[in-house]
C-alpha cells in the first residue's frame, strides 16, 4: 500500500514537471532530461509510468478535465458558466492547464499526442443538452454547435488575453464572452438569473476550498 | 510614371512573396533569401522597399484591413457580418490574410513588428458604434467590449477550424459565431433581418466581383 502510494506520487510529480516544461517551451522544445530534473525522479521511475515524450503529453491532456471544482447549482447553465469562470481563474496559475491549452493548440504535434479540444467540446455539449432538457435553453439551440462556438471562442479569448495582458484580464474577458453568448443560448426566464460577473470564478473557487475535501469530491 | 508603376508592382510582388513565406513558415523561420526567390526580384529592389524582415512583416500587417470588399448595406450590422463572412471566405485562399493571422498570433515576434489585432478590434468597435447611433444595437452594449469579445472569438474560431478541418469549415463556424453573438448585440427589430448564412461571404464576394472596379473602390 505504501509502495502503491509512492508510485502514485511519483507519477504525479512527473506529470506536473512535464506540464511545467510543456507549458513553458512547447512540445517540440521540451526534453525528457529537463522533465526528469524538475521532477527529481530517476529515469527508471519516469519510464515506468510514461514510455515516451508523447505519452507524457497524453498524460497531461488527460488531466485537463477534472470535476473537483464542480459544485451543483439550481441552474445547469450556471454550472457551465462556473466551469468556464473557474477555468479562467485557474489557468494562469496552473501549469497543468497551461500545458493542456498549449499542447492542444500544437497543430504539428496533436496527431502524435492528441488534443483536449474534443473533450472540452463534449463536456460543454453534454451540459448544454442537460440544461436544454430542463428547459433552461432556447428550443432551437443545437448543443454540439454551441459547444463548438464556445470551444473556438474560449481558445481565442484566452490567447488574446495572454498576448495583450499575460492572462491578467482573463476573468474580465471570459465574463464578457459569457455575457455575449448566453442571450443566444439561455431561455429568457433563465438569462437574468445567471451570475457571469468577472469575480465569479474566484468566488466559486473559494467556496470549493471551504468545503471538506470528501464532500467536494462526492459532488463531482 | 512608368518607373513609379514598376516600383509599385515590385513592392507588391515582394509583399506577396513575404506573405506566402510568413504564412507557411512563421516569422522566425522565414528568410529574406526565400522571399527574394519567390518574388523574383533583386536584393537591391527588395531592400529599396523594406530594409529588414521586420519591415516586411509590418508591411504585411498593414495590408490586413482593406475596404475593397465593403459594400454599403441598409443595416450597419449587416456590413459588420459581411466583413466577417467575406474574411472567412477569403482567408483560406489568401496568403496575405493567412500571414496576417499568423504574424499577429506570434507572441514572441509581435513586439518587433506589431499585430493586426488592435486594428481589427478598432474597426469592429467603429462599426458597432455607428450601428448603435442608428439604433441597431442594444442600448447597454459597449462597442469596445463587444469588439474585444469578437476579436478573441474570431481568432479562436479560425484557429480551431484550421486545426480540425484545414479551414474548410470556416464559413460554417463563422456563421455559427455570428448567430451566437448577435442576440447580445443587435436590437430585436434588427436581429431577424440580418443574413448570417454560411454562404453569405461567397455571395458578397460574387457581388463585389460583378461590380466595375472603380465603383467598388468608391464605396470603400
Amino acid at each position: 500500500m505504501a509502495q502503491q502510494e509512492r508510485a502514485v506520487r511519483t507519477r504525479r510529480a512527473v506529470l506536473e514537471a512535464a506540464a511545467a516544461v510543456f507549458a513553458e517551451r512547447g512540445y517540440a522544445a521540451a526534453t525528457i532530461a529537463e522533465i526528469l530534473q524538475r521532477a527529481g525522479v530517476t529515469k527508471g521511475a519516469l519510464y515506468f509510468h510514461f514510455d515516451s515524450k508523447a505519452a507524457l503529453a497524453q498524460g497531461v491532456l488527460q488531466e485537463q478535465i477534472t470535476t473537483e471544482y464542480h459544485l451543483p447549482r439550481e441552474l445547469k447553465l450556471q454550472e457551465w458558466v462556473d466551469a468556464g469562470m473557474t477555468l479562467a481563474k485557474r489557468l494562469p496559475q496552473e501549469p497543468m492547464l497551461l500545458a493542456g491549452v498549449r499542447l492542444s493548440a500544437d497543430l504539428q504535434g496533436r496527431d502524435v499526442f492528441g488534443s483536449a479540444w474534443p473533450a472540452w467540446a463534449e463536456l460543454t455539449a453534454r451540459v448544454l443538452a442537460e440544461a436544454k432538457e430542463r428547459g433552461e435553453v432556447l428550443p432551437h439551440v443545437v448543443p454540439e454547435e454551441s459547444a463548438q462556438v464556445f470551444l473556438g471562442a474560449w481558445i481565442g479569448v484566452q490567447f488574446v488575453s495572454q498576448g495583450v495582458a499575460g492572462w491578467t484580464d482573463l476573468d474580465a474577458r471570459m465574463s464578457a464572452l459569457f455575457k455575449h453568448l448566453l442571450p443566444a443560448i439561455a431561455a429568457p426566464s433563465v438569462l437574468g438569473r445567471l451570475d457571469t460577473a468577472p469575480d465569479r470564478g474566484a468566488r466559486v473557487l473559494a467556496e470549493v476550498r471551504r468545503r471538506p475535501k470528501a464532500l467536494a469530491n462526492a459532488t463531482g
